[in-house]
């Protein structure tokens, strides 16, 4: 039995306490994609959380848990995607400042949304090493408090709460599937199935491209990703180290999928679910595809992570034909 | 007080004989959507129902009707979009055989999908008097039974029960807003809102490139569209005449929109609620952003009526993109 340094009670707090700031998010099926893939699948929409992704309920945990006097000057993170939003977002709905440090690479898209949300960005160069140094900068100038992306206990209790919701709504499933990036929500999907529900396997879907947790989980040792590329933006950070410990006592298996294969199920959840999903929350369904005889006739929860797309693109062709 | 010819029991036997076939869709809210509005939108999601599409409703209802010996020479229609669908999906769950006409025009999507239904697909020029002619010998050769896409009591009735559900779950709606085609869903809402929400105003949206109702309902005569010209490729058909007499009796308003309004209020949807509808089912949205004023802290049901867009070029972008 694996022994886990976040408890039962861990989750069942932090659950309790994000409750009144988050969505409880639909769990959706199709009867066209069971038909596909063999199997029924359960999908926790956690694109239709608030800032559209699971980033929500980490972040809104870890912010919770300040006291007043280390909530006062604000709090910061470094990110190019959904914690910068879910960040700025829980800050606002506190009340109190966010600084967030984006690589001036940043989608629009994102950087207008954090903006949206009241967070005061701070542009730096694209890469980890300028990204902490900036942190560090607004830390010392600031007094702002950092709000890890994943590698911390409070941040995985909260993303375990979306898996802990899929298990009181459907107690008998065989598996549950989430994408692997940082390894905040995988960390937490494998507490919640430990704790609620221990006959539930858990699994990860990685891309090819950065698949850092998948050479890790192997190797039984921290590889971090070097040069990811993948259109799985959202998956191409290196794995935390708290969110290897408990990757490596729980998960059974990690699938990688490459770009390919997660567009084709992106598009096959668009087209029979009606539903926008980012590329990074589509591996996981690609690699239930990828693995059918594994899943046969089994009933399968995916946490379908955010649904925050550039659709910049798509909707200047629309406007720009002519009739 | 209006007097229709469809009672009120029409729609209640309706709702009764379809519900084992379709599935009762979600009704979503989105505050940001609701900020930007300034009103309280509930939408009732019918881009997720089976065929992604309103029509479903009306078509199973037509077939419901039937007898054993008018169902055995199968069913036909003629449709370049989500009526088709409709009926090749229900003759397929009644077992019986489903002969549509298609113009040679139709999305590729939506042949693709005609024919997964085991739709007996005929092609012909994209006239009206083309499809009827091609219909007629159809009826000649075989005996199958005509489903009119939306003049028709059985079809406007089935129709009518998306508001039914609308209302049964948002008992308090100061209005209703659909888009308007043929006018088979405003019709049937128009219905609805009158035996089960008399309180309930109902408008509709329409393309202006394709404003015959709203011309009809301004000049309360039946006006045909000529030379429709509008993205919402679901709205171009004229009004239906029983269709017309109802919305003349029971809608409040027509506003109409331009391909730019919809697009934009499609791209919102999209992107805040991470919902794929279609251009056409945009238009209702649209209206109330154009007439903010009149909904100004209202509480407001919006029919999303469908969700059948071709994501085709969208997907080959992103695969075309190299890493």
């Amino acid at each position: 039995m694996p022994n886990f340094s976040i408890s039962k009670n861990d989750l069942i707090d932090a659950h309790q306490r994000i409750e009144p700031y988050i969505h409880r998010t639909p769990i959706l099926t199709c009867a066209a994609i069971d038909e596909l893939a063999n199997c029924s699948i359960f999908f926790k929409c956690e694109n239709f959380q608030k800032i559209g992704a699971f980033k929500m309920r980490g972040a809104t945990n870890a912010l919770l848990q300040l006291n007043q006097s280390q909530l006062q000057n604000g709090v910061t993170t470094h990110s190019s995607g959904n914690h910068a939003q879910a960040v700025a977002k829980a800050a606002q709905m506190l009340g109190v400042k966010a600084f967030i440090v984006m690589p001036k690479t940043a989608p629009k898209v994102k950087i207008a949304a954090v903006e949206a949300y009241g967070g005061k960005i701070t542009f730096c160069e694209p890469t980890l090493a300028a990204r902490e140094d900036e942190v560090a900068k607004l830390i010392e100038k600031t007094g702002a408090e950092f709000i890890p992306p994943y590698d911390d206990a409070k941040v995985i209790a909260g993303q375990a709460s979306a898996a802990k919701e899929l298990i009181e709504e459907h107690k008998d499933l065989d598996a549950i599937i989430c994408p692997v990036g940082g390894g905040g929500l995988l960390a937490g999907t494998i507490l919640s199935a430990h704790y609620f529900s221990p006959m539930t396997k858990v699994y990860a879907g990685e891309p090819e491209g950065a698949d850092d947790a998948y050479q890790s989980f192997l190797q039984k040792k921290l590889i971090p990703q070097k040069e990811p590329k993948s259109i799985a933006d959202g998956l191409l950070t290196s794995l935390g180290k708290q969110n290897f410990e408990i990757i490596l006592e729980g998960a059974n298996a990690i699938f990688t999928v490459n770009d390919s294969e997660l567009l084709a199920a992106m598009r096959l959840i668009w087209e029979r679910m009606k539903i926008i999903i980012e590329p990074s929350c589509a591996v996981p369904f690609a690699a239930v595809l990828k693995n059918k005889a594994l899943f046969e006739n089994k009933k399968i929860g995916i946490i379908l992570s955010g649904g925050n797309v550039d659709l910049e693109h798509y909707f200047k062709q629309l406007n720009s034909i002519s009739f």
